[in-house]
């Protein structure tokens, strides 16, 4: 059969590997496709490295509207990011009735619904498996895999980089600076790694899950977004001693009357196999109610795990290019007339579990204090721990696992506790998720 | 849109849960599919129940075939399992040009090719989801999430009983036969266990998993297969001494020159996240050349998992029931007349580290004489444990871990051992995969 033609816009990391895997599998590829899927033209701002890399089998040109206006290519992968030139890459490619492929979180949790609703308009496919979790099939599991069930939320540790982080924090016992320093120096962390530590990049990952578990919009703009700057190595070993690891997850929980779509440090039980997934690999835990709960694995970047994404989207869209659109998976799982309303709950209707980590002078009386301002907010108690005073100190930690209550009513608790003269400074507080 | 009509055969556990779940999510659903999907008649031996399950809202008969023939239904759902009247129903299913969804792993592994030819030239479709691993959508993953990919080997915990068994075996130190009461007691082994125990169900479902890894035909009468049932609790104990966990595993491996397809307990690193998969869960892991390792985990059994399985499949069947047989996938995830012709491996041809426990007089030479026969075997020892004779006992337990061999040469080792005077009894040999 005849091939199809894909023209591939950027040609870095992932852009790379899904050149090198596509021409490595190419024969595989096409077993399973049909057709052969080639890449007949790139463009990237670098031409003489692209020119090297090709190696004469692929026209190179510095400019994406020539592929992108080109009539004799199909798909479009569209692999440069950000929100600019990305954008306008993305849009006049379906404006062309092409189909896309992008690994562009980012720009899907900002303007997915611009896009997707032109793509609908259009009659064209866009895919984006790879603009989460790298190379774990997740959307795939979600849109498809999962359909029987009412979805009741999905909880995932979506971004390697914190991961790395956190598990050497633990594993040596060392600062959030220190390790960030290491991550930088082995380049799981980039130079301006902000994106990363202060969470925005899970919560690009968390509002497309949030989309296509509950068939509702991408609002990136309702996420609450917590990083893990603040982490400090104690906390890690409390938890520890309590049962429980801290990871950050991206969250989006279906309850009765909206969707929790949230980013932040967590608790959870050491047991979970979520919480043990190290360094900086990636999974999901998903729940439904029919399935119960499932977990997906994997690694959430890299050159040719995130090409694993793009091409197995590559070979989707090339299977349905020419079929009728009824035919094809809705792009936020639900059929585009039948999506929900529910709205993104404010984070003060979230309701969590929460670590606190408080500081007291070591003085009858205050831990009755402490325990009757969460007893007024109806919060109960799981566990405490309580680390004596060193000797010549006068102010103990004491930890606090609370059962699952309102964010509000946490907050005015932990106001409370705030304005204790026993209590010094400031109460750290840690949700913390069952996840059962 | 018309909704999709669906005659589900056999109603007992999972034909219930898919009964249940279709209706309770059925508005969910829809939104999904695009089409209501509703089952407009049920065949089932217990008319009297299916009756009282259906409550009017089906047709319902105890002849299979009055569905199969009956032209208002589109896809037939068959969940009475066996090889006899279940392939009948299969087949004339799909001479009548229906599509088929079945759970069925026993029908397939045996007869998959027969099959999977008829649909193929009946244009029409055979989905299979719920056949392995219950609610986890492996087959999804394997044949869409990773075409990227060169699959270089799955393994997988992929029966919930055994997996049982040998977690309280674990835990609680007990005996196999004690164990397997128990899991009678509590319903997570059958009254006759033989299929699960001995091995059989996980290799129909690894026969699966391998022709869809490697687009092989599924060749059931090639694989080797070993159960639990001779498993001591001192194996278990000892193999955690070494920091590893027995767990039976279905693999399908390409190698260079075949495919190895094999069931049998199996010494797994306890840090693996598919060693930390307990009960009656299920996981598979998948490694493909470009995605790298990746992880599959939740319940493989029961009747709302599977039918969470079994509704995936019918939501893919209704969006394609009208579409061009090049817009869907192939059944083995490879174009029909693109298969491969690698065969499956003879056992002796097969490579895997071993685990050896020898029983062996307690007197100066015997380890020296059996680290000659490993080493003219040309096998590498990777680690070793004795537990010295207790008093007044004159026998000590050698456990040896090997490195990787070909296992006709471990075959030709074992034997020289127990030729030894000094070995009483049987090696005991348990194979040892690093899963890397």
């Amino acid at each position: 059969m005849k091939p199809i033609n894909v023209g591939l816009i950027g040609i870095g990391t992932v852009g790379g590997g899904t050149w090198t895997v596509l021409n490595r599998n190419a024969e595989e590829i096409t077993r399973r496709a049909g057709r052969p899927i080639r890449i007949t033209a790139v463009a990237d701002r670098d031409v003489e490295l692209t020119k090297k890399i090709t190696a004469g089998a692929a026209r190179v040109t510095d400019d994406p509207f020539a592929l992108v206006n080109d009539p004799e290519i199909d798909i479009i992968v569209e692999l440069i990011g950000g929100y600019t030139v990305a954008k306008d890459v993305v849009m006049q490619s379906i404006a062309n009735g092409k189909h896309v492929v992008t690994a562009n979180k980012a720009l899907l949790a900002l303007h997915g619904t611009e896009i997707f609703t032109a793509a609908q308009e259009k009659g064209v496919m866009v895919a984006f498996e790879a603009a989460v979790a790298g190379g774990i099939p997740i959307i795939k599991a979600l849109r498809e895999g999962l359909t029987a069930n009412r979805i009741e939320w999905a909880a995932g540790i979506i971004n390697g980089t914190t991961n790395f982080i956190l598990s050497e924090m633990r594993d040596k016992g060392l600062s959030f600076d220190d390790v960030l320093k290491e991550a930088q120096r082995l380049g799981y962390a980039e130079a301006d790694p902000t994106f990363d530590i202060e969470g925005v990049d899970a919560a690009h990952k968390a509002t497309l899950i949030s989309a296509i578990a509950f068939g509702i919009p991408v609002q990136f703009d309702k996420a609450y977004i917590e990083g893990i700057t603040k982490l400090e190595a104690s906390d890690i070993k409390y938890a520890e001693q309590l049962g429980y690891r801290i990871k950050l997850l991206g969250i989006a929980k279906r309850r009765s009357n909206g969707v929790e779509l949230r980013v932040h440090p967590t608790l959870i039980p050491a047991k979970r196999l979520l919480a043990n997934v190290e360094g900086a690999m990636n999974a999901v835990m998903v729940k439904g109610d029919a399935v119960g709960t499932t977990l997906y694995y994997g690694k959430g970047a890299g050159a040719e795990p995130t090409a694993s994404s793009v091409i197995a989207d590559l070979v989707d869209v090339t299977r349905l290019a020419t079929a009728d659109a009824a035919h094809r998976v809705p792009h936020l799982a639900f059929q585009p007339d039948a999506m929900s309303t529910l709205p993104i709950l404010p984070m003060s209707e979230v309701e969590t579990g929460n670590y606190l980590r408080l500081r007291v002078e070591d003085r009858p009386g205050v831990l009755a204090d402490v325990t009757r301002i969460l007893a007024d907010q109806g919060i109960s108690i799981d566990a405490m721990l309580q680390r004596e005073p060193a000797e010549g100190e006068g102010e103990a930690d004491i930890i606090i696992l609370t059962h699952v209550c309102k964010e509000s009513c946490a907050d005015t608790a932990i106001a409370r506790i705030e304005a204790l003269p026993a209590q010094k400074g400031k109460v750290k507080r840690i949700r913390l998720e069952e996840l059962q």
